[in-house]
């Protein structure tokens, strides 16, 4: 690996591995079962994965003339500017299956020509004007946990593209304890987030898969939902204002919790993805730190069922934090615990989770509430302890996969939305798509499918992917993509309800928004950043 | 009055009187009481207002050409097109004061020069089509309940302005009972929306003081908010989908309950006013109709007092369907139950209302946990006949405006909406602004306040102000309305928390959303509507 020039190599960086999802003490080797089951079902093969180094990836050359460079050393100080490969690679792209692909193979690897690290609205001001003069791409990056190629470094037409890394925006800016807002840096982590929160005696409650690396930015950048969304709300529905630098000025929006004056202009910056302007800070709607929490688990007899039982309880508003529904496949292999993946099974049928929070009048409430509904519905409870141990493997599918592309099965996840009563046809639809072009590919898969999100009129559908790497796995999974979304399309679904857009799901948003919706988001970027310098090659075809 | 020409003079007309609020049969004459209150405290003249009568009235004579009347009959057929002069006073703008005092002024009036109805989304696009091409501007209309300017047929730069009124579009389009979504006809009252709803089992439940005459399009349009919000939310919140004709195209918007492909396009729609698109058929969350309703007034011995308590209610989730609180000079003259205006109180200090729905399960419960929030919070119950005199007379307060115009008095209200922190603050700055600059008109006044709409992070606030008539009463209401936006902005508060921006409000978009959300706005207006046909001199500065 060259090594950079001029700038220090000792940038902070990402605390993800530059070739799998976080943190390599966390990595969770494959059971003997589940090794057995691919070879078995999916015929994959047990070779032992090449080593791979870091020193040993070959990236292309940084194409940042030295006179750029010092201009924005200028700018932000020569500290905050990194044109070294280790800084390079570490921002090479998000963290979706085809991602890992690439770091993991042994082409030259695309990578920014430079990373930034602003400290202030007016860097971040003036480094855009720069880029602007200059015509440089410049791509906002929070924890680059994007599974969409959202922080792809895509050069375009232009000379060069730089990485902004937001992670100096790290502060909690204000609380404000009656109304229960909270001002976040957009470059807070997740945990850093509540933590701050907590020494306060709040909690923001969204914990996406993602939470331990993804920053607050990101989580607005691309309309984020966590896992506590029955109870907290989507990340969009947290936000009261923020704050954005666009090449054409500041935005801050947000006045009161609600207003008639005109659009809801929040919205057009929630699920921006870095194409309109950099997201500094974002007041969110906090609550108290909950005194009591409760789990309990319920089987039901089939998905039908159980998506029928979790239509009931929200319908109803019995009040759950966490509301899931895994179908047969997903809990057939305990894929709701990944601890105990391919282990004895809790039971047949459907695993649903519930998880109560809030006072203890409150949880014990809403669990009293919730009980009714689910037994009425057809459920059998099945004690806390299943959803304990959801919870506590919450965060930990994204390291099972890196074992599983170890052990050459491909492995991917994809997740849509639709009303209630089109929730049965978009699974059988999907998952179809899923295996048929799968099949194409020389291989059985293995499709599971929870309901991660519910809403009084819908639900999401979340699929997990198991098949065996046939031939160059990165056209094998296209592939299987184009069909699953062409089939969501299709089959009225939306493309994507939690994971954005980037660049991975751009080829559907003209069926998503319509040719008149695109042009509205063209106008929008026309007006923000008329060179489009702005994470190009992201969101709008 | 001069006759029309050429079209048919039986153009279906909104149930509005075209000087006053709504039906003639409910009119509230003043009782004796407030009449002596009005002289002794605010020196107003009992007067008998002199007979007015639409055929008296002067309107400026159509613009439209006999070539352009004939192709827009052409288009939606001749029985769809007025320029009868009382097809076209009953569309000369909407119902705030300054309105009425126009209308009952002796001066010509202004009015759209000629009635369209069209049938259909094509028939709409053909008519803007039309209007592009001769530079006509399009006012589209639905209950023309607007008071703050929104549907005034303003005709700007163009050489003709036509009011586009969407009655015809009046049809449940589709109800999906198991995902709890309808698709509502942009055109339908209302009455007659939830009397549909109603025929399946469901209901909308949104209920603005504009209820009766309103319309679902009008809702969508203005970012409606009613009386039900606490429990059933906003007019936005409860939108899942819409279709918009604009002259660039149709767009049909929302394919999920939640997405993450995008900022969410459907809120540059919801607060639009027109001037983007003409909203055809909305697609709505709904809910069984409720089983079981409870009432139960409180009284607080000072507004903090009962603010608090209504925030700890909305934080703690308690779940009532409607929230209200009214402060010491509301409660005093019993402005919450228009049928007792000025009778005996039912207590000193500050009314609040609370109305329960749902399930008998359900009603018990949130009244409980409410109940127990309210009383620790500092409340005393008043048992349910108060709230039921509040429900009764919801939708009455306009009425008395127009006995009150009448008696001399000057009669509005205003709205705006901030951070729980901030009521306080705001309260009193917009009733100081609003006392001192109608002082300086030659006349005290008594601005009332009620918390209307509550959030878990803030809540609206509703004034009511009433002062005696000196000189020119529309110059004396704008220097109030202007010293009160101001006010509103110095004060952190939204311009408008429910009744849009129209004509009015536009002086202060610049201050609510910067110089460059004007930007964004007139972007999206360029892309949409690039010759401006579309509601002229609304919203957008």
């Amino acid at each position: 690996m060259a090594a950079g020039t001029q700038a220090p190599d000792s940038l902070p960086r990402p605390p993800m591995k530059w070739d799998a999802w976080g943190d390599p003490a966390l990595a969770k080797p494959l059971s003997d079962n589940i090794k057995k089951l691919l070879q078995q079902v999916l015929g994959t093969t047990a070779d032992e994965p090449p080593a791979r180094s870091a020193e040993s990836v070959r990236l292309t050359p940084s194409a940042l003339p030295e006179s750029d460079r010092a201009a924005l050393a200028a700018i932000v100080g020569p500290e905050h500017v990194g044109v070294a490969d280790a800084d390079r690679l570490t921002r090479a792209g998000g963290k979706s299956t085809v991602d890992l692909y690439r770091r993991r193979g042994g082409e030259p690897q695309d990578a920014p020509d430079a990373v930034v690290l602003p400290g202030s609205e007016e860097e971040i001001a003036a480094v855009l004007a720069h880029c602007v003069r200059q015509r440089i791409a410049v791509v906002p990056f929070g924890g680059g946990t994007s599974v969409v190629g959202g922080v792809d470094p895509i050069r375009g037409d232009f000379t060069a593209v730089i990485t902004l890394d937001l992670r100096r925006f790290d502060r909690l800016e204000a609380l404000d304890p009656v109304s229960g807002e909270a001002t976040l840096g957009a470059g807070l982590p997740g945990p850093r987030a509540e933590e701050l929160l907590a020494a306060q005696g709040f909690e923001l409650g969204h914990y996406p898969q993602s939470f331990r690396f993804a920053t607050i930015g990101g989580f607005a950048a691309t309309r984020s939902s966590g896992q506590d969304s029955a109870g907290y709300g989507r990340f969009d529905e947290m936000v009261r204002g923020l704050r954005v630098v666009t090449p054409a000025g500041v935005l801050d929006l947000g006045r009161a919790p609600a207003s008639a004056a005109g659009p809801d202009l929040r919205e057009l910056f929630l699920g921006s993805e870095g194409v309109f302007g950099v997201i500094t800070a974002v007041r969110l709607r906090v609550h108290p730190l909950p005194a009591t929490k409760a789990h309990k688990a319920w089987n039901f007899p089939d998905f039908a069922t159980g998506a029928a039982a979790l239509r009931a309880v929200e319908q109803q508003e019995t009040g759950p934090t966490v509301l899931r529904l895994s179908d047969e496949a997903e809990t057939g292999i305990n894929l709701a615990m990944t601890d105990r993946i391919g282990g004895d099974q809790v039971a047949g049928g459907c695993l649903a989770v519930t998880v109560f929070e809030g006072t203890a009048e409150q949880v014990a409430a809403r669990h009293e509430r919730t009980r009714a509904v689910l037994l009425a519905a057809g459920g059998t409870p099945l004690g806390a302890e299943p959803a304990v141990a959801w919870e506590h493997g919450r965060f930990g599918a994204p390291y099972l996969r890196d074992a599983l592309l170890d052990a050459g099965a491909l492995c991917e996840t994809l997740e849509t939305a639709t009303q209630w009563s089109n929730v049965d046809n978009l699974k059988a639809a999907v998952t179809a798509a899923l295996r048929e072009s799968l099949r194409e590919t020389g291989t059985e898969s293995l499709v599971m499918c929870h309901i991660s999100h519910v809403y009084p009129t819908g639900a999401s559908l979340y699929f997990t992917v198991v098949a065996a790497q046939k031939g160059d796995p990165i056209a094998q999974w296209s592939h299987a993509k184009r069909a699953a979304g062409d089939a969501i399309v299709a089959a009225g679904g939306t493309i994507t309800h939690h994971h954005a857009v980037g660049a991975d799901h751009r080829p559907w948003m003209t069926a998503e928004v319509g040719e008149l919706g695109v042009r509205i988001l063209r106008a929008v970027k026309d007006a923000l950043d008329p060179a489009g310098i702005l994470n190009p090659g992201k969101l709008i075809p």
